[in-house]
């Protein structure tokens, strides 16, 4: 997608012409919005640093970024035990997207059964075809998603005129030619290669001329939504507002949301949806309320990788992430002189708990949207038959 | 309550011996938790600033200080016309909260009715009796709370005695004998005269020697329960753990949660209750959680003038205060060498909505804590006849 006009993966592959030795180019995530930082890594132990302190986050990047580490550390020792070791300290770098977990499995299948001095040229070319799959599945995802927004803007057009708006002092009605769609933590390109995951849809149907709006949350601890979705919406120019994240029920309960569209850290295969910490809670006010005389509807939208078939129930059996409480205690941002500067909100002392994803049970989910279309929670075994080619 | 162990209300009145001149002192509330900054209001202007920029902020306070209000003013200007124009502008200072117009209309009767040489002796009496009224409430409210916190530990033991703790992998597991318990914003002595509301059950608790843990929910875009209830907890030696505004849902639906309790800005003759921002979304989760065999409960803790017996429907007839974005742009807190300064955490010119209340309707709320006792809102009219003498 675009920064500043110029078009940008949040990964690539560098190589030096002389000493063939390739590194892997990443935008250091951590420093948006303010700083537009490329930092180039050189190891394995970088990667597994850049994904623990996110420096890349968004579960399909985590993916690529962990098939770039392996291959870093291929280009250097490509044995066994080299590569065990890099996939067990990957695996453990972050817990609870499936799709590292996924890429490491892809990379070592082809790694073990290679010869090793096979093993580098076949682990830079793996990981950029994970990229390249990913990129491209998200814009199918994009064009599916295009769709049910198009649909949305045609059946709220439709009930307005049937119905009429609902009067209320309390809130600026919105247009209604345009469809507002809620969403939470960044499911952007920021978030995969290329792109993005929930945001395709919206990417996708503002680029078609369908007039979208993106409630964006600003999605506390980390403030992913605040600092990169609102970034990466307006490098694109779709129309955003940041709220807290305590405002999405409020806005739903009076009409301002027509559709929720979030992206997944794992899906489970009966459709519980794992994904950043408060995305249960925008489920269960979708649920609550009704929008153009339905039920507002909550969609995950996410490439088939995020699908963990092994796992049925997603609150008993997906392992939550703790994370560290500086997290929620200091804040990154601009001084009024500019200056970048971060801030403790806490009093001292203060003792902080971190769940970084909950879980939405599927009962809340109107449907899982993949490369391959739509899907509601109970169909879902219908897109496992289309994987595996029945 | 107490800080740094001297004993201090959160508003009262000075006397300069030579002139009679009364001055208000309050706590400037917007300098918490980092300093603790008393300010001497000394017109009605001053109070007027006072409650719009949340110096002093929670609804029973703004009552009080709004009284006070008035009384600087009669000080100055006793006449209908000068008390009618004090009136007006104090009602417009903060629309949700009702307390504020509750007070205003109590105090108006009293001056009205009065010659204006007695003016100035009522006005100053009739206030300090707001404020010794709501301390007595709230006393009473603690005592009433006590009893449902107690209730919850007794349920909780023998539930656990009786089915043993749920294994759960993801979390460490709370003491059998603590009684978890939420709360969202700040309902603690800071948003009263003194005491609390949502709080004073929990201090009470404390103090009768019962193990209680308070979960402070951030509560964004203000940070009140960061800065203020945190704080306020720590003062009193009360154990609490801040968590993101995100995290409420997933604690509930991993059992770490036995009850929410929230104060209210104004709740409805039927039961809504108007809250801080967010507020709905964590009723919503209690709602579809389950703790020690039963569904979560949520309680409202408010004095009884926080009852707008002439409104039934909150979500059509409160007016839900739309505060400046800046509120969630600019954050304030400790920069690393202890320095207190502003950062704002959005993109430029990033476009921000902030609805400061939401409305949690009647059926999510299990019952509303009165210095009258616990009041199901489906039997809210018994405690409008008690109101009644009836």
């Amino acid at each position: 997608m675009l920064v500043n006009h110029q078009h940008y993966r949040t990964i690539w592959v560098h190589e030096d012409r002389l000493s063939c030795q390739k590194t892997v180019a990443i935008i250091d995530q951590m420093q948006l919005p303010f700083d537009f930082v490329i930092v180039n890594i050189t190891s394995l132990e970088q990667m597994i640093h850049a994904i623990k302190t996110m420096q890349v986050r968004g579960a399909p990047l985590i993916g690529a970024a962990a098939a770039y580490g392996l291959a870093l550390c291929v280009q250097k020792n490509a044995d066994n035990v080299a590569i065990h070791q890099a996939a067990a300290a990957l695996i453990q770098s972050r817990p609870t997207a499936v799709n590292l977990q996924w890429a490491v499995a892809r990379m070592m299948a082809v790694l073990l059964k290679a010869a090793e001095s096979e093993r580098n040229g076949l682990a830079w070319l793996e990981a950029s075809q994970i990229c390249d799959e990913d990129v491209a599945m998200n814009r199918v995802i994009g064009q599916h998603g295009l769709l049910i927004i198009r649909e949305a803007a045609i059946q709220k057009a439709s009930y307005h005129k049937a119905y009429g708006q609902k009067l209320n002092f309390n809130h600026t009605q919105t247009d209604q030619d345009v469809v507002n769609i809620l969403t939470h933590c960044n499911a952007g390109w920021l978030a995969t290669v290329d792109g993005g995951t929930a945001l395709a849809p919206i990417y996708a149907a503002h680029d078609a001329g369908i007039n979208v709006h993106v409630w964006v949350d600003e999605t506390r601890p980390r403030n992913q939504g605040a600092s990169l979705t609102a970034w990466e919406l307006a490098q694109h120019g779709v129309p955003h507002t940041v709220i807290s994240d305590n405002a999405g029920g409020h806005l739903m309960q009076h009409g301002q949301v027509d559709m929720v569209m979030v992206g997944a850290d794992r899906v489970t295969a009966t459709g519980d949806v794992c994904n950043k910490i408060g995305t249960y809670l925008k489920a269960l006010a979708a649920f609550d309320n009704t929008v153009n005389g339905q039920r507002i509807p909550f969609y995950a939208v996410v490439p088939s990788p995020t699908i963990d078939w092994t796992i049925k129930n997603g609150l008993d059996e997906i392992e939550i992430e703790m994370r560290h409480a500086d997290e929620l205690a200091w804040m990154r941002g601009r001084l009024a002189n500019g200056e970048i500067a971060h801030v403790n909100i806490l009093p001292l002392n203060t003792k902080v708990a971190n769940p970084a994803f909950d879980v939405t049970p599927a009962r809340l989910v109107t449907g899982i949207l993949t490369e391959h279309g739509l899907f509601s929670p109970a169909h879902l075994a219908k897109l496992q038959a289309v994987l595996q080619g029945h």
